[in-house]
């Protein structure tokens, strides 16, 4: 596996390959959730890329930007064994050199959920992941459903700008009582990680609601699980726009409805979601 | 010469050609000003693409989108003539479609000068370059002078980006007189084009000022020949920032200095600029 820092030697590297070319964009911190995008790639294209960049653009100022786990050695390790062919592992300052002053935005999908709880978050994503694409050269990018709004503004973007990379998406891998897996899990205390098995509990029962159920049942169904849990957000919306539904809303009358979540368990933020089925809008 | 107005046809032919791509964004209604940049562009590129389109996403609420000429099958008859290969002329609504929500945009550069003027306008030129890039394939795009900033942002744009397209500058073509060729000049009446002639003017003698003249002294020399004109801005800004500078600085401080002007004359907007010469910073 090659490895490197410059995105100018990745563009020439990747447009010298010919054939078909895959990215998977990490900010490292490798799980199995990441291992099986990866996978998805290999399978989908001739080379696979994988970028690793805890990018300062899409942490907020009082966010985990310095303390997010940085494990270049072990990740570089893991995705050799798999025989990814490019790991490239920009250093900001080179990737945001003096002067930088360019932004891709995406309004609407970024109003709600994470984009309301983390200003300028998706902005950060949207910008970094077109330089991604342009650097990589890809024809294919995988992105796991577990950051399912970054997905979609992903999409939105690549469709808005003719981007030619195609969106593919992974899904969610999770431990064995179900929570995601994140980077961020590393985080939790045994106590807390016990704790958080509540969250993929919430998002179990809540898909098992009937085709009958309303928006309010959804989320107290969600807030008796959580419990004492702190939460950021709990919301339905249609995956097409990702507006919040009101809680008298029937699920039937939403088109591809789907739950999401944000909890905060001490420090640590989590995320999950699922569409909720039973439903056939 | 091919003619196409969607979007994904034009990128699969031009992903299907092999060899280089030049582009020449245009809002149509050419002159011999566009004509030279798609000479260069032959120049370039084993292919050229010319797209036609009347952006409105560029275009102030107040400013003159509706009555923009177009004038597509001249255009067309022109550009077949020169052997171009492809014409994209895309339609709004096909280019925008419905929920369209991504921009593009750089700050900085685009504070000062017809940014200032026009508020949105460059936001608006920076995400249709960054569309018809991707849609073009394009390995050069062809920018004229005239648009002296614009080409500085979208430069700024394909650094910060990592595009894979080389920005090439084509020098402002002009009229007998002096005056810059440009789409708007044919809504000059015969006297509005007399008076025009004086912006020109100004243009070539500030450029004959010496290395010891300061900012004021080009103002002042400019305002003299503009006499009744209205003047949106003139300007003395770096080329690398587009910072005005203040009257009191000498011109031999300043890292290639460059004059800008813009001025109405009657409901028609026109542009200038020239670099400074005499100066050696």
């Amino acid at each position: 596996m090659q490895i490197l820092h410059s995105p100018e030697e990745v563009q020439k590297t990747t447009r010298e390959w010919g054939g078909t070319v895959a990215l998977v964009p990490t900010m490292g911190a490798l799980h199995a959730g990441h291992l099986s995008l990866v996978e998805a790639a290999q399978s989908l294209a001739d080379r696979v890329v994988v970028s690793i960049f805890v990018n300062p653009l899409q942490f907020g100022p009082t966010e985990d930007l310095d303390k997010y786990p940085r494990t270049l050695e072990q990740d570089a390790s893991l995705l050799g064994e798999l025989n990814v062919d490019l790991l490239f592992a920009p250093q900001a300052a080179e990737f945001y050199p003096q002067g930088f002053s360019t932004k891709v935005s995406v309004s609407g999908l970024t109003a709600s959920l994470c984009g309301a709880s983390r200003p300028g978050h998706f902005e950060g994503v949207t910008t970094v992941c077109l330089k991604l694409f342009q650097v990589s050269n890809a024809d294919f990018a995988v992105f796991g459903e577990k950051d399912f709004q970054q997905l979609r503004v992903i999409e939105q973007m690549v469709d808005d700008l003719n981007l030619p990379v195609k969106i593919i998406r992974g899904a969610i891998v999770r431990e064995t009582d179900g929570l995601a897996m994140s980077s961020r899990n590393r985080y939790l205390t045994a106590e807390q990680r016990r704790s958080a098995g509540r969250v993929p509990e919430a998002v179990a029962a809540v898909r098992r609601l009937g085709a009958d159920a309303h928006v309010s049942d959804v989320l107290e169904c969600a807030r008796g699980i959580l419990g004492e849990i702190e939460i950021d957000y709990l919301e339905v919306c249609s995956e097409a726009d990702l507006r919040p539904e009101a809680a008298s809303t029937a699920l039937s009358k939403i088109p591809s409805p789907h739950f999401f979540l944000a909890v905060k368990i001490g420090q640590t933020r989590l995320i999950d979601n699922t569409p909720l089925h039973g439903v056939t809008p």
